[in-house]
C-alpha cells in the first residue's frame, strides 16, 4: 500500500485495491439509480472556450495537441483548441444545452468519470482523479425541494461507504449575501472570498482582509465573522442569526431555505447534515444552497463532497436551466481508505474456485465443470496444466482463491476449502460456496478485525 | 439516434442510449469476472517515450501541455512529455513491469477504459472511445492453453451481447512466417504487411506488391495468396495447408497451435470461432496466435475484437512477461447497435415508481414510502410539488416511469400502472413490480418486436 505512483499525481491501484474502489463506485451507482438518477458520460475533451467560460480555473487545464502534427500547444486564447475537462459540472451544463430537446426535465443524472487538473500533487490532490456527481436540472425553474432531496441522497450514499463518520455542512449564499448587504458590505462576492479563507488563515487575518481589501469597518468585519462562526446540528442557527439583529429580504429568503434543508435532513440523518455558516465555496456560479463535506478525524483531507445550487450555469438563448448538484471526490476518498486501511477486500481475485486437472486431456471436461459452476454466478478458473495437485493447490493459495475442485478419474467430484483444509464431495450442478465467499467482500477495518 | 456529435469523433449518448452501453459494459464485466479476471485501470496518461516504444503509431497520439504554462506542445522527440494512451495493451505492459512484485502470475486482468487517437473520424472510428481488454500474462513463460481459453472467454462474452452473429477469425504468426520462410520469402514481416492489405486492395494488387516490394517470384506470391485463402470452421485447414507442400519447423509449430485453438473452440462455439489464414494484424508485437472478429453482415465496420499472443511486449531486465489478450471495441459496437437500433432500452430512466404527493406537507411521509420501496431494490422518485394528480402522472409518463404511487389522506396506499391504467391497493412494505419492470431491460431488436 506504500507504493508511490510512477508518475506523480497519477495514482494507480493494485487489483486488491481496485476492488475497494469498485465497491465504492458500485455502491454510489446503486444508490443514485435507486433514487432515479440516469447515468450519462460526457467526452473527456472540451474546447478551451467552453472550459474557460466561467473563468478562474484556467491554470489547471491540460490542453491537447496531436504529437505528429507539429501543432502549437493548445493555449487559453485559442477558444477552439481542445483540452481535458477539469470537473463534470461544466461539461454537464454543455450537454444539457446541446441535448435539451431530447431530455425530460427536471433531468436527474449521475456521472462518474475521470477528470484532470495540472495542479501540484499532494495527499488528497491528484492530477487525474475520479468524481461521482449527481445533479438535478430544471427547464426555466427548479423547485427548492431538490436542494433538500440532494442532501438526503448524498447522506445516504456516503453512509453506505466504508468510510469514517462524515459531516455534510450546508450554508446558503442568499443568507450570507443578504447578511453582508444588511450590515452595509456591498461587495458580497469579495466578502465570500475572504470568508472562504477562514480555515486556512484564521479569523484575525480574515478580519484584516475585510478591512484592508473591502474597506469594512471593524464592526462590519466582526459581524461577518460572527455569522461565519454559527454551526448547529438543527435549525437553531435561525435564532442565532436573528440575534445578530440584521434585517434584509435576501437574508430572510436564505434563512428559510437553509432551515428547510437542515430541519428535514437532521431528522433523516441526525448529526450527519449540519448548518455551517462559514461555508462559502469558491466557485462563482453558486446562487443559493452550498454543500461541503468532511470526514471526521480527517478534516485536513479537505472536502470529499461539495456542490450547491446554480441558477444560470446552463443557458440557451433566453432559456435557463437552473440546477443543484454535488460531486464526490472518489479518488480522494479511496486514496484515504487505502492509505489508512479503513477497508480491505477479502481477496484479490474474483475467482472463488480453481478447477484442477488430473491430466492434460481433462482440460475440456474441466471447462464443462467450470461452465456449470459459472451458470450459478460462481467465478471459476481452470488450471492450465496438469501439474501435481500440490502445485495446483499452491497456485490457488498464491492467488487467494478459496476453493479447489477435483474431478477424480472415477468421475467423483470433490471440493476443498484450502483455508480449513476441509474436503467434501460436491456436485457441479448444485454446489454453492458460502455467501461470504461467492464474490470478494469489501469490509470496513473494524468489521474485518 | 441521428444526432451528430458536437465535436466530431467524440460521441456522447443520451440517457436511453447510455443504458445500452451500460448493459454491454456490465455484461462484459460479469463474464470476465466469472472467468477469474481481475479489474484494473491504468492512468489515461503515459510518457511519450513509453507510448512510442513499439513504434509505428505516433501520428495518432494526443500530447498534453498545461494551458497556463506557455509550455511547448508535447512532441514525439520529447520522451518525458505526457500524452494520452491510444490503447490499453501498452499501458498494461508498463503496469505489469512496475508492479510485478505485487502480482500473482499468471496474472489475469480485464480493463475497460477510454482511449484516444487523433485520427480522421468516420463510422466505427472515433477519436475518444472505450475498449474492453482481457489479457493473461505469465512470468517468464505462459502455457499455450491460455490462447485457447481466451478464444472461449471472448466467444462467451460476445455471445452474451445484443449483437448480430459474429465470427472470431484466428490465425497464427508462426504458421504464416514458417510458410513464407518455407517458400523462400525471408522478409516475413514484409509479407505479413502486404497480406494485411488483402481485404482493402484485393489479391491481384497484393501479388504485385509482393513482387515489386519484396522481390517475390510469381510462384512465391501465388503460394502466399493460396495460404491466405484458406478458411475453415474446423481443423481441416491443416490438411489444406499440407496440400500446398511446404515444409518448415515453425510452420509445423504454428499448425499445431492453431489446430488446438480451432478444434477446442469449434466444439464449444460451433461456427463462431474459425480458422482464417488471411488474418495478419498490423502490430509487430504479436508472435503466435492472432485474433480478429467481424459482425456478420457488418463486415465493413472492421474488426470489433482483436488481439493475439505477444512474447516480449513487457520486459524487465532479463525477465520477460509473455501474454495473450484481446480487446473489444465497445464504442464501435455500441455505435452500431444504436445507429441500426439492434437493441433498445425498455425505458430511459432507472426509476420504476413515482411517489405522488397529496399535499406539500406529505413530502416527508412520501420519502418514507420511497425508502421502504428502495430497501427492496426498487428505484423510486418522489414528486417535488403537490400538483394535481393528473400533472404528476403526466410527469411520470413523460419520463417513462411505469408506476405511480398514491398515499391517500386516510392512509391507504395504491399503485397505478400508467401503461394499462390498472390501479390496485399496495403495501409499501411488500409490493414489488413485475421483474421486467424492476430495472430497465436492454432487448435485442428481434425480441423487442
Amino acid at each position: 500500500m506504500a507504493r508511490t505512483a510512477s508518475l506523480s499525481g497519477f495514482p494507480e491501484w493494485l487489483p486488491q485495491e481496485r476492488l475497494v474502489e469498485l465497491h465504492v463506485l458500485d455502491t454510489l451507482r446503486r444508490t443514485f439509480e435507486l433514487h432515479g438518477f440516469s447515468s450519462i458520460e460526457t467526452r473527456a475533451v472540451e474546447t478551451v472556450g467552453q472550459l474557460l467560460r466561467k473563468g478562474e480555473i484556467d491554470k489547471e487545464v491540460y490542453g491537447l495537441s496531436r504529437l505528429q502534427d507539429d501543432e502549437d500547444a493548445a493555449r487559453k486564447d485559442d477558444a477552439g483548441a481542445l483540452a481535458l475537462h477539469f470537473d463534470l459540472t461544466v461539461p454537464f451544463a454543455r450537454y444539457v444545452v446541446e441535448n435539451a430537446g431530447h431530455l425530460a426535465f427536471p433531468f436527474r443524472r449521475y456521472q462518474i468519470q475521470k477528470v484532470w487538473r495540472g495542479e501540484r500533487p499532494q495527499e488528497g490532490r491528484a492530477r487525474e482523479f475520479t468524481q461521482a456527481d449527481i445533479d438535478v436540472v430544471g427547464d426555466g425553474q427548479l423547485p427548492f425541494r431538490y436542494d433538500v432531496e440532494l442532501a438526503l441522497v448524498i447522506a445516504e450514499a456516503l453512509s453506505a461507504l466504508p468510510i469514517p463518520e462524515f459531516r455534510l455542512r450546508v450554508n446558503n449564499r442568499k443568507l450570507a449575501e443578504g447578511f453582508y448587504r444588511g450590515i452595509g458590505l456591498t461587495d458580497t462576492g469579495g466578502v465570500l472570498r475572504s470568508i472562504d479563507k477562514l480555515e486556512k488563515v484564521g479569523p484575525e487575518r480574515v478580519a484584516e482582509l475585510l478591512q484592508e481589501e473591502l474597506g469594512a469597518t471593524p464592526e462590519q468585519a466582526k459581524a461577518a465573522l460572527e455569522l461565519a462562526s454559527i454551526r448547529t446540528e438543527d435549525a437553531s442557527f435561525v435564532a442565532q442569526v436573528r440575534a445578530l439583529g440584521v434585517e434584509d429580504e435576501l437574508l430572510e429568503e436564505g434563512l428559510a431555505e437553509l432551515e428547510q434543508v437542515i430541519s428535514v435532513a437532521s431528522a433523516a440523518a441526525p448529526g450527519k447534515v449540519v448548518a455551517d455558516l462559514s461555508i462559502a465555496r469558491g466557485l462563482d456560479y453558486y446562487t443559493g444552497t452550498v454543500y461541503e463535506t468532511v470526514l471526521v478525524g480527517h478534516e485536513q483531507l479537505g472536502s470529499i463532497c461539495s456542490g450547491g445550487r446554480y441558477d444560470a450555469l446552463a443557458t440557451k438563448g433566453n432559456r435557463t436551466f437552473p440546477g443543484v448538484g454535488l460531486s464526490i471526490g472518489v479518488t480522494r476518498l479511496v486514496s484515504r481508505i487505502l492509505s489508512q486501511e479503513l477497508a480491505t477486500a477479502s481477496r484479490s481475485v474474483p475467482t472463488a474456485v480453481l478447477v484442477t486437472l488430473v491430466d492434460d486431456e481433462s482440460w475440456t471436461a474441466a471447462q464443462g465443470v467450470a461452465r456449470q459452476l459459472r451458470s450459478r454466478g460462481i467465478a471459476v478458473e481452470v488450471a492450465a496444466k496438469a501439474e501435481k495437485f500440490g502445485k495446483q493447490i499452491k497456485y490457488a493459495d498464491r492467488r487467494g482463491i478459496p476453493f479447489v475442485w477435483f474431478t477424480h478419474e472415477d468421475g467423483r467430484h470433490e471440493v476443498k476449502d484450502i483455508r480449513s483444509g476441509e474436503q467434501v464431495p460436491a456436485d457441479p450442478a448444485s454446489w454453492m460456496p458460502p455467501a461470504a465467499d461467492l464474490v470478494p467482500q469489501v469490509l470496513p477495518a473494524a468489521a474485518a478485525e
